[in-house]
């Protein structure tokens, strides 16, 4: 029941926590392809006890494979997703290349996992904000049915790359000793300040979106099958290292009260409930750095609408939000 | 037609912001008293070309006094501003005491200056988070009547006074060079983090708000004098130094379109529109700092809901959110 596996991008920031994901959750693992961009030729990395040689992202590289984990940009999937599936391969893309293809599942295990069988040899793994926004929602939406969610987005630059990450600690020292610093990743200064602007390059859409406010609508709506949920999204950078924060607003058709929706929460799977304020407890991105589940906390009634309820939602942007949430559809593969 | 003053709390982050203020505006100044807590005895604060001796706040210290500035905490406004009142001064309180007193009227003087008629000796300068909110919501409510606010702050350490912002500077330097540090204001680490708890020591109330949420929710509705605006807030502490950003969804009565939007704006008294998304310009808090305007941005329309908008609104805290607002309320006792 092992399987050969390919990682592509296995250089990058979520390449990396995907080898990490597949050995810690003990994956069979039958061998292992890592693949990357010519820049990263030579590299080598570990993976349990052995030493992996890098290898260019060539459509032979796929003879043999059984799984490809993408995460090396859009438009290395959409050149090489179909070459891999037609070699034989199942993919699991991390890329937006595929996320909206009709014909391609959008899949969060913990809510749409009747979705993966339906894959045509690629599948796709979701924007890191909409994961953690929907594996808090589901609950909620099995409730009262969901109508209309408003998001607001506490993003860490590791969504920007492990570059940008080093980026961060670089021109926060600068700004600490009144250095000058110049910028590579950033449009803006992220140390110290709240940058609405994400990605930090692309354009901005009609209507004065940006590019991650749409995914956030759209890949909602497809994951949770409800073409008319109403989403309003603003994602705003944030000099934090690692794991995203959202400030969740929700109004469902039937009412939820918080004490029904925290113990839905409680129960649902992949949702950590912190939530003890008396005792100064709620998410926090520097406590759900570097672990599995969606956290949320700051449960409680809105009152300004009939059916209202505020959320906190946190979690790793590289784990559930990228690498281990792959990781999970690959195991449903098995 | 110059006025003797006293600023109580002349010592503190916004204290000194006063001092500032009332100088660079000229502000018709006979006489300056500075009081403060017995802690800041001996010291000697700058006003134009003078030194002047902090003397402890008394019963006595506001004989002949005919505007006193507050802001050194509301114990000390609730027990000094009646006093100071009686003894023929009119107060204008940057603290909580008042705001929410019935006799006491609570300004903004773009969005409520007919109220400042109304007082009898003590004015209310509201929390720095409601008053950019209220200066950006105001033409957009005399256009189409708001209903309901969904805002999500991102708040500066300096709400949370000087020292909580050398606490930011110092636990970035421990956490950049991995010491431990040991937090004296703040519940958990603010540096690179996201805490969605302000104020940082006060518990929570009924229904899992915090006390800066309700101030939002009840101050926008007596400054608006709309008591029936629902206003659902979440308020969030940030690694920024100093200005707010808040992340503001609006539903309005009747129909405004962001181009109706944007326009009312830029006409506004106090508001600066930065709103150009194509060259990545947009109202940030590093920009803000040390600036009188309220900054608009990122102005779009919200397609979830039939008359929805979306606003990026950022100012700085220690100006308009409080020092600024104050001089400028006094301005109109003149």
């Amino acid at each position: 029941m092992s399987k050969t596996v390919a990682v592509v991008g296995a250089t990058g920031a979520v390449g990396l926590e995907m080898l990490r994901v597949l050995h810690s959750r003990g994956f069979p693992v039958r061998s292992l392809r890592l693949l990357a961009s010519a820049r990263s030729k030579g590299k080598k990395l570990r993976f349990a006890d052995t030493e992996i040689a890098v290898e260019p992202v060539t459509p032979e590289a796929f003879a043999g494979i059984e799984i490809a984990l993408f995460s090396a940009g859009s438009s290395v999937s959409a050149e090489f997703c179909p070459l891999a599936a037609r070699a034989g391969a199942v993919c699991i893309d991390n890329t937006s290349a595929f996320r909206m293809d009709p014909g391609t599942p959008l899949v969060v295990p913990e809510v749409n996992p009747h979705r993966i069988r339906e894959h045509r040899g690629i599948l796709a793994n979701p924007n890191c904000s909409t994961i953690q926004l929907v594996v808090a929602l589901k609950p909620l939406h099995d409730l009262g049915k969901v109508r209309r969610v408003v998001v607001t987005t506490f993003q860490s630059v590791s969504g920007a790359g492990a570059r940008a990450m080093a980026e961060l600690e670089e021109e926060t020292r600068s700004v600490l000793s009144k250095r000058t610093f110049v910028r590579d990743i950033f449009p803006h200064q992220i140390a110290f300040n709240a940058v609405p602007q994400i990605p930090q390059k692309a354009a901005f859409l009609d209507g004065g979106h940006t590019v991650e406010e749409l995914k956030m609508v759209n890949e909602t709506r497809k994951i949770l099958e409800e073409p008319s949920i109403g989403v309003s999204a603003t994602c705003v950078r944030v000099p934090v290292l690692r794991a995203h924060s959202e400030s969740v607003n929700v109004e469902t058709e039937r009412k939820v009260t918080a004490a029904q929706a925290r113990e839905a929460l409680v129960r649902a799977k992949g949702v950590a409930v912190v939530d003890d304020p008396a005792n100064q407890l709620y998410p926090l991105a520097t406590l759900a750095a570097g672990k599995d589940p969606v956290y949320v906390g700051r449960i409680r009634e809105d009152s300004s609408i009939p059916n209202g309820l505020n959320l906190w939602i946190v979690s790793d942007n590289l784990l559930k939000g990228a690498a281990l949430n792959a990781v999970q559809i690959a195991e449903h593969l098995l």
